[in-house]
């Protein structure tokens, strides 16, 4: 997608962004239609660099492109032992409590913050799913559960195709007797920190997921770096102990431990450090290659490879 | 609540909050366990005068007392024309995804924006519903949707006497599998920008709800103040277009709009005005005359009483 968008100069691969407007704490960047990680890095880099001499900072960037994983961005701010904060409008795939129509994105939002041992690092769509989790459940032919999904009349579905088929996602929480429009409000709240606050586009107006209209995304994302060290004392003890009680707790389900945000995802890699590397399908591998060539790029070294 | 906790000498009716650390756009509040509004205002005045300086500023409050609605603070940044952030933590009553016991607390956040018409106000517990909601329940003998509350093994109950004997809240989104980990996600984040910021309480460690202990609540607040006139000029304009589209949206059931957080609150209000007054209950005038004998003030003048 990154490479069809710079190809077709729909995205601008050579831009470099820039700050517009600046305060102490504040930065408005333009992100002048360049690829969505390179105005990411670029923003959250300042608002570090804004945190660690204001104690906070919040850096808005405009006519960004798709960004990819909200944490990435986050973690730039563990790193340096700041409270990392993102978010991201995004394509219209969710419907609002009691509408009919897609009009919202899966808006995610990252909260990241550093302790000693660990972190905790939210990174979350404001839906209830993925729309490819509804995806999965349409090629395999099985149901998805209450509060995924509604169809084209804004009622809730437990048919995968359905949803996909002129409905869309729930926002979290589901339909409104679950709460649904607190997810409808995070979701919100993410596009008024973005679409609304960067002067880009927004909701219904950004270009859809699959669309072949050929103009820019104009999308919007926000940066927060919070020093914890500019409040009490020994944040990251704190959090330490804070996620080892959480994990301490006596499990619902035998085998289930309780997780605390960031745990499933360094699971997963320490999965990946004793398999010796990432598994690819081979048809990843094949298209990879493809890729290579078409950029006239080197390509993966795929000499450990299993077969 | 409040008058028995100044009165038992728990929280201290007579202090005034100090700021004990600060940097440009940020503070460390001491509530000294002061009356929560009384922290939580001084707190949120501090983060609006601080943000016109800095574009933005974050105020975490400890030692602080139950602060009431969250939405109360973000109010007064909206009407400085600012975006108002804030959270607080409060005493356990959730049960994280895959645990048994209750150790978050409901955890609300408030994020609210200004418009030029009306403004965004969400402000919103972390858990699917109240407790109250729940007791309502149990009164009428009826039973709860799902994604309510669990019982005290952690299993999800339809029985609102299960989740109220033992049992607890499920943090917004319900089961695992409709993502109530995002929920748990989110109060736990806003326990880290309140009690593990502040260095006070937090989770299990904050006395309970209904708790007899003589020991102070220690709780934590934050509070953000973000001037949208340091991004994208015309913010409030925007807003304006955007709730509109939001509120014209194609609702799903014939004669159930579709609204914008904040609109139901509005909605109440405007059919106080209508009734010229807040009808309340016989009994809880009696309660409030005789807290007025107690305290020895004045008694609410109730002259316009419809019966
Ligand atoms: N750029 C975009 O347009 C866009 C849009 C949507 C999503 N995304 C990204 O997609 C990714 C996936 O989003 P998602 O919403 O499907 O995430 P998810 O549902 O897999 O996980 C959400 C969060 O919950 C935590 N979590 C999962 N299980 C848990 C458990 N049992 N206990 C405690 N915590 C648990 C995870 O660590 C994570 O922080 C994210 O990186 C997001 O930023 C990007
Ligand atoms: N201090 C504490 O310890 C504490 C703890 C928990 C809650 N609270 C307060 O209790 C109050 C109630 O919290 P709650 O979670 O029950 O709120 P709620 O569920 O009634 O409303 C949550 C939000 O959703 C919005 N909303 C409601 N219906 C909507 C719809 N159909 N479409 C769009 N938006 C809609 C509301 O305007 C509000 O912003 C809040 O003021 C909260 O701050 C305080």
């Amino acid at each position: 997608m990154y490479c069809n968008e710079v190809k077709s100069g729909q995205c601008d691969g050579r831009a470099t962004p820039c700050v517009v407007k600046e305060t102490y704490a504040t930065a408005l960047v333009d992100g002048r239609n360049g690829i969505g990680p390179v105005v990411g890095e670029f923003s959250m880099d300042l608002a570090i660099a804004k945190a660690k001499e204001a104690g906070c900072a919040w850096v808005t960037a405009t006519r960004s492109n798709h960004y990819g994983i909200a944490a990435h961005y986050t973690l730039r701010a563990v790193e340096e032992g700041l409270i990392g904060i993102s978010a991201t409008n995004t394509s219209p795939l969710v419907v609002p409590t009691r509408a009919q129509q897609c009009v919202l994105g899966t808006n995610p939002i990252s909260f990241a913050a550093p302790s000693k041992k660990d972190s905790f690092v939210l990174d979350m769509a404001t839906s209830t799913a993925a729309i490819g989790k509804v995806e999965v459940q349409a090629r395999k032919e099985l149901p998805i559960p209450g509060g995924w999904g509604v169809d084209s009349t804004g009622n809730e579905t437990r048919d995968p195709h359905r949803v996909l088929d002129g409905g869309g996602l729930m926002p979290l929480g589901g339909m409104e007797a679950t709460a649904g429009y607190k997810g409808y409000g995070l979701a919100m709240m993410v596009e008024l920190m973005c679409g609304t606050l960067g002067g880009g586009m927004y909701a219904h107006h950004i270009r859809k997921w699959t669309s072949t209209e050929h103009r820019p995304a104009d999308l919007g994302q926000s940066f927060i770096a919070v020093d914890p060290e500019a409040f009490a004392p020994d944040f990251q003890t704190r959090l330490d102990t804070f996620i080892e009680e959480m994990r301490q707790l006596e499990p619902s389900q035998c085998g289930e431990p309780v997780l605390v945000a960031g745990d499933p995802e360094r699971a997963h890699m320490q999965k990946v450090k004793e398999d010796g590397g990432i598994l690819y399908h081979r048809n990843v591998l094949q298209a990879m290659e493809t890729l290579a060539e078409w950029l006239n790029v080197a390509k993966l070294d795929t000499s450990t490879t299993q077969h």
